[in-house]
C-alpha cells in the first residue's frame, strides 16, 4: 500500500495539537467517542511523557476510561459526566464564576460536563440542578447565585425553555446547552435547541445538543481573569 | 364533460354543512383562504337566505371582507384578527371564562382570533397582550385572571415558552397556540411548536401554527355551561 | 469540586415540586425515563415518608417499576402501560366522564397510560380499542359513548385520522395523541401528529407523541368537577 | 461558443419525445411551468403541423394559454385547472368510471386538473367536491358512485385524512392527491402527503402533491378498457 | 378500573374488521409488527374457528410466526417476506399479470412481500431481481414481460431511479414502492420516496417505505378480472 | 367586546420593560419586524417622553424608520443595518474590544447590526470584512486584531466555516451568526448554523440566524468592564 | 463609529482575492446573488483597471448586468445563464471535452451557467438539451458523445435521476447538478440532490442545487491538459 | 408460487454486471451491507470461476468477510476500512496522484475505504490524517502534497470545513465526502454535507455521507492516465 504520513503508530490515525495551549491559551482534549480504546490508549500513552497542561478526555466509556487510567494512573474518572482529568487535580480557581442550571435530573450529565470543564480549565463553578420552568419558584430560589455569576450555563432538554427565563432575569450571560433528553418531537435535542436559538430574551449563544465540553469551555473563556 | 355533482353554481365547488350545528353543538366556519372571492360571495348569498345560528368568516382578507359585507351588511369586521361574524352581535355569555395571553405584539392577530371565536361561540373572554417570558414579572400581575380562567389559552412564537410558565402556575388546561412570528430558526412557527408539545409542565394540548380560530373552538367546548 | 447545591443524595440530582398539588390542584408526576434506577428509588424513598396525596410514575420500565415497589410496597403496577401508582387505589371519580378511544392494537399503551393519569386524577373513564378509519363502522358503534364524553382522548398513529372523524361527530373537545407506531414515512409519530394539528375539523388539541400521561392529565382538568 | 445541438431554435431546448404515443399508448404531456411563453409557443407551433392524437398542456397560466391558443386556436383552456387541451374535443369514453372526489372547495383546481387529464386520455370521468372528514356523512351520499368506479382520485389538503376512510369503503384502487392548501404545518402539502403513504386502510398509492395531472394519467391507464 | 369494551380477551386489544371481504372484496391482514406475540396468537386463535377468505399476516418476525403456526398449523411462512399466510394455497390466478421489479438484492423481501400479496389476493405474479438503473440493459431485457403486465410494481432504495425508466418504457401503470435500503442521506428510504414521487414520467403512483403489502395490494385491485 | 386589559392605545399590543436596564444592566430593544408602521410609531411617543438609556429599534425597513424619526428626530437611523439607535450618540466605550469579523459583503447588514448593538451597548468595536475561508490568508492578515479582542463576533453564510478556523486560532470567546446569505442547500442560513454548532474547534457559541443584534449583545456582555 | 478595516469604498464591504489565478490556476468570480448594484459597480470598476485573467461575474440579474456593463463595456452578457464574462472571448480551448447534458426545458439556465464557465476557464463544450430518463433512447442518441468527454456535467430536476444512468454508460466522471425545477416535495431540489447523492451507479459527485458555476469550475479542473 | 426469473441460486436474487468493466472501464463492486452472508458467499462463488479484473467488496463485516475469504483465499480485507479486495495485489499504479486528507481520526474508516477503492482501480495514492481546521497549520504542512495531486479526496464530519480550506489553497479539484461522525446536530453527518456542498470555495463536488468507496472511484476517474 503507498504511504501513510506519519509512520509510528501514533500517527498513522492523529497529529496532537500539541501547541495548541500555548497558541490558545488553553490545551487540546481528547474526545473518545469514535475512537477505539486502542487508539485512546496510544494517545495516553503518548502524554504521560509529554509535559502537557492538564488534559481532558471527554466522552470515555468505561472501555476507554479502562485504557486510560492503565496509562494515566493518576487520573481522575467521572462516570456520570464520562469525563476523565490528568492529572486529577484542578489547577486553582480564577477568574469569574461559573454558575451551572440544569434543569431535570436527565440533563445532570451534561451540567456535569460542563462543569468540570470549566473546573478543570481554571475556573470556581457551582451547580444547582432540578430547576425546571414547570415550577419556576425554584429557580427564583437561586437569584442570589445567579447575580454573583460571571457566566451561566444553562442546561435543558424537552422544551428548553430554561435559558429564557434565566437571561430575563439578570445581566449575566448565558450559554445554553440543549439537551437529548426527551421523547417524540423532542428529536433527540432539536426542540430544545430551536427554542433556545429563538429566545425571546437577548443574552443567549447556543452550542451543540449535549455538547457539555463545549459549554464550559466558552464559558472558561468568558470568565478569564 | 362530464357531470359534476351539485349542478347549482355553489354546489360545483362547496357543500355546507349546514347541520353541523345540530350534530356537534358547533356550527361550521368559513375558511376564506384558498377560496376565490367569488366562492366567498357565493356561500355569503346562500347563508343571507338561511336560518342559522352565528356564522365566522376567518382568514378573510380585504377582498374576501367586502364581498362578504356586500351579501351580509349586518355583519361585522375585525380587521387585525382577519375575521367576519355574521351577525354582528355575538351571544349573550355562558359558561367558564376563556383567558387569552400573548406572548408579544406581533402575536396580537392570532390572539384575537381566538378571543372572537370563543366569544361569537358563547364565552366571555379576556385577553391580556405582551407578556414574554423574557420579562417574567409582566406574566405574575396577571396572576388572578389566570386563576379565575376556565380554561387559558396562551399564544406564542418564537422560543414559544409562555405556556410551559402559565400552566405551572395554575390548574386550568392551557391551549398552546404558536405564531408563525419569529425569523431564522423560528422555521415559521414550528419553533414554537415543538417548544409548547415538549413542555415539561402537563396540562398543555397544542393547535397548528396561527391557529386561532382552532384555540377559540377547543376553548369553547372546554368552557360550555 | 466546588459545591453542588443540595448536599443529601436526593438534593444532588432532583428538587421535588412538593407543592404542586397546593398550587395547581394536581401533584407533580416522576417521568422515569431518564432517570437511573437509583435515582427513582431514591424519589420513592423521599415519597415513602411524605403526606402526598396520589403520584404517578411514569415511563417506568421493569426496573424502575422493582426499586419503587421495594420502596413502596402498596403501589400498583401496570406493565402495558409503564405506570406505577401509589398508593393502589385511585380517588372516587368525581367529574365529567372521559373517553378514551384507540386506533389500533399498538396503541394500547399509550391510550392505558391516559386512561391511568385521568382516572388517578380522579375522573371516570371509558376506554375503546382497535377504531381505526380503514373500518369507519367500528367507531360509529360507539357514538352513545362519545355523546356522553365531557372529553375525548383520541390516540393513533400512522395516518393518525381518528380524531378528524370523531371531532366532525360530536361536540366534545378532543385531545388528540399521536404514537410511533407505524414504519417508514411514519417518521416515528411526527406524521401522525402533522395529521392532527391539520385537522379539518375543529375541536382538537394536540400532545407530544406518546404522550399518554399528558392527554389524560389535561382531559382530567377539562372534566374537572 | 461551442456547439449546441440540434441547431434549430427549437432543438436548443427541448427534444419532443413524439413516439411516446407508440411506445407508451400515452402522449407527452407539456408542462408549462419553468418555460418561457416563447418555448411553450415554439413546441406549440411545432404542434401545429405534427400529426399527433390529443395533446394537453399543464399548469399553463394565463401567458402560456394565450400564446398557446395564438398557435392551436382549436384548443380548449381551463382557467381553473391550468390546462389547455388541443385539440378542445376529448376522445369518445372507453373502459371503466374514474370517480374524483375532493376534499375541500380549495382543492378544486388539482381536482378538476386530474378530471381533465383522465378525460382527455379517454376515460369516462364524475367528480364530486367538498367531503371532508369532518362530516363525514357527506361522503356516505355518494356511496353509489363510489361502488360504480374502477378507480377513485381522492384529493385532499390539510389533514389528508380522506382517502384512507374511502379506501376502507369500497374495493376499487385509490390514487390519493395531497394538496398544498393549509397553512403551518400543513408544510405545503406534506403533512397530507405523509398521512396518504401512512393510511391505515390499504389500496391507496399517492402522487406528487398537486399532481393532479399524474393522477388523472395513471387512473386513465387503470381503467384502461 | 373503569369499563374496557369488548370483555372478553381478544376484544381488549382488537376489534377485527371481519365484514371487510364483503364490503371491499378483500380480507383484512394482520400486521404483526407492533403487536406482542401473545397479542397475535389470540388473532389467530380466533381465525381458527372462523369461515373466512385467505388470510395474512404481515412482518411477522420468527416469534409471531411460531405463535400462528401453533394455531394455525396449515399456514404457510416466508421468511425472506416475514409473512405467514393462511391457507397455504393461494386462490386460482385470475385477473392480469402483476410484474415485480426489483432493483437491488436488498429490496427482495419489500418486493417478495410485494408478490405474495398479490398472489394470494388471486392474482398471476411475476418477479424480476437486481435490475437497477446503473446497468440500464439489464431492465432492457426484460422488456417483453412487463408490457405483458396489467400492473407493475417496482421496489428500489438509494436512488429509486427504477420506476421513471420503466414508466418510460410502457403503458401499463406502475406501482413504486421505495426501501429503506442504503445509508447517508437515503434516509431510511426517503430519498428513494422523493425520487419516485418526483418522477419525470407519469403513470407512477407510491406507497410507503418498504410497504410491499400495499403495493401487492393495489396492483391485485388493479388488475382484478 | 369584554375587556383589553390596558385600556390606552399602548396597552391594548405591547407592555415595555421599562425596568429591564436596573434589573439587568442593559436596556430592552424594539424588534420592529412584525409590528405596524403605527405601533413602533406609538411605542417611539412614549419613549421621547421617558426617562430611559440609549434605545435600539432593530429590523426597522424604511418605513419604520420614518415614524421613529418623526418622533424622535435626534435618532441614528442605519439603513444597512437596518436599526434606529435612540439618542444618536453613543456611550462613551469601556470594556473589552468587541471584534466583528464577516466572510463575505452579503453578510454586511448582520455584522453592522453586530456592531451597532455592541457600540450603543458601550463597548469599543471593530470590524473587518470579507475574510471567507476559501482565501485564508485574507483572515491571517487580520491576526493581531484578532489577539486584541476580548470576544470575537464571526458572521458568515453559506458552509459557515469561518468561526471554527478563527476559534482554533485565539483564546478569546466566538459568538458565530450564521446568515440567511446563499442558495440551495443553505436552506435561509441552516446550513451555516448546523456547521457552526457542529465545530469542531472549542469556543463557539451561536445565536439565531441573521441575529446580529443577539451577537451584539451577548458581545458586550461578556466584554462588560 | 469605530474603525472599519480597508478605508476606501471597496474596502468597506469586500477584499478581493486577487492573488487567486496565481495561487489555485484560476481566477475569482463574483457572485451578484447577495450584493447592491452599487457594490457590484464598484468591483466593476477596481476590475476595469486591473490586470487580471479572465472574470465571471455570476447570478448577475439585469440592474447587475447593466452596472457591470457600465463599467466594462467590453463584457459579454448571457441572460439566460445569468453571466457577465469579462473580457468577452473566452480562451483558447485546450484540454479535455466537457460535456453538458440537461434533462429538461427548465434546466437551461443551469445548464448553461455550467457551460459558459467551463468554457471560459478554458475547456471545449458541448451541451445536449432536454434527455429526462422518461423518454431514455434520447439519451442514447448521444451516446458518442458522452464517451469523447473527459468529464460530463449531468443536469437534473425534479427525480434528478440523469446522472445514475448516464455514468452506467460511460467511463467519464460524473459532475451531477441538480436544479430547483418542480414543485411539492421536489423541495426546490432538494429531492434531485438526493437522488444523485444516493445513485447506485459510481462515479458521480454532486454540487449545490442550481450551482451551474461550480460543476463548470471543478470541470474544467477536471479536464486540465 | 410463480415463476422467479433466474432459476439457479445466484439468479434469484443477483444479477451480476459482468460486462462494466468493458463498458465504462471499471468493474462492479459489491456492496456488502443490505445483502445476507449466504448472498455475499454465492456472488463469491461465481466470481471464484469467472475471468474478471479485481473485485471489491464493499462495507463488510466481518461476517462477510469470512465467507468472502472461504470461497477466494488470496483475496485481501481491510477490517478498518470493511473491504475485501481479490485480487490481493493491486494493479501497478499509473495515472494521476489520488491524495487523501482526513479530518479526525474517527473518519479513518472512511479514507482507507478512499483510498483503498482508488488504489485497486489502479491510482498511486497517499493518505493524510487528522488535519482538521481546528488547527491549521497541521493542514499548510502538507501543502506540497496537495500540490502533487491531480485529484484531492477531504474526508470530514461535524463541521466538514475541511474541504472549504483546502480548495481555496490549491488548483485539483476537491472530492468531499462527509461522514456521520459527530453527535447532536451533526445529524449522522447532514450538517457536514450541507457545509461541503455550500462551500465558498469553488472546485468541490461532493458524495453521500461515509461514501468512502464513491469518492475513490471517481478520483480514479479523474486521475486516470
Amino acid at each position: 500500500m503507498d504511504t501513510v504520513h506519519g509512520g509510528d503508530s501514533l500517527g498513522s490515525f492523529a497529529d496532537l495539537d500539541w501547541d495548541r495551549a500555548a497558541r490558545r491559551g488553553y490545551p487540546e482534549a481528547i474526545l473518545c467517542a469514535g475512537k477505539t480504546p486502542a487508539q485512546v490508549e496510544a494517545i495516553a500513552a503518548e502524554l504521560a511523557g509529554a509535559n502537557q497542561p492538564v488534559m481532558l478526555f471527554t466522552r470515555a466509556d468505561q472501555e476507554h476510561a479502562t485504557v486510560i487510567l492503565s496509562q494515566l494512573p493518576d487520573a481522575a474518572h467521572d462516570a456520570t459526566a464520562c469525563v476523565v482529568a490528568w492529572p486529577a487535580d484542578p489547577p486553582r480557581p480564577t477568574g469569574g464564576l461559573v454558575a451551572i442550571i440544569s434543569a431535570g435530573t436527565a440533563d445532570l450529565p451534561v451540567a456535569k460536563e460542563a462543569q468540570l470543564t470549566a473546573r478543570y480549565l481554571g475556573r470556581p463553578t457551582e451547580l444547582v440542578v432540578d430547576v425546571g420552568v414547570a415550577g419556576i419558584h425554584r429557580l427564583f430560589k437561586h437569584a442570589a447565585l445567579l447575580r454573583r455569576a460571571k457566566v451561566i450555563i444553562a442546561v435543558a432538554g424537552m422544551d428548553g425553555a430554561l435559558p429564557s427565563v434565566v437571561a430575563g432575569l439578570v445581566g449575566a450571560p448565558v450559554i445554553a446547552v440543549p439537551t437529548s433528553t426527551g421523547y417524540g418531537v423532542s428529536l433527540g435535542g432539536i426542540a430544545a435547541l430551536m427554542t433556545m436559538l429563538n429566545s425571546c430574551a437577548p443574552g443567549i449563544a447556543v452550542v451543540n445538543i449535549d455538547n457539555g465540553y463545549g459549554a464550559g469551555h466558552i464559558a472558561a473563556q468568558i470568565a478569564t481573569p
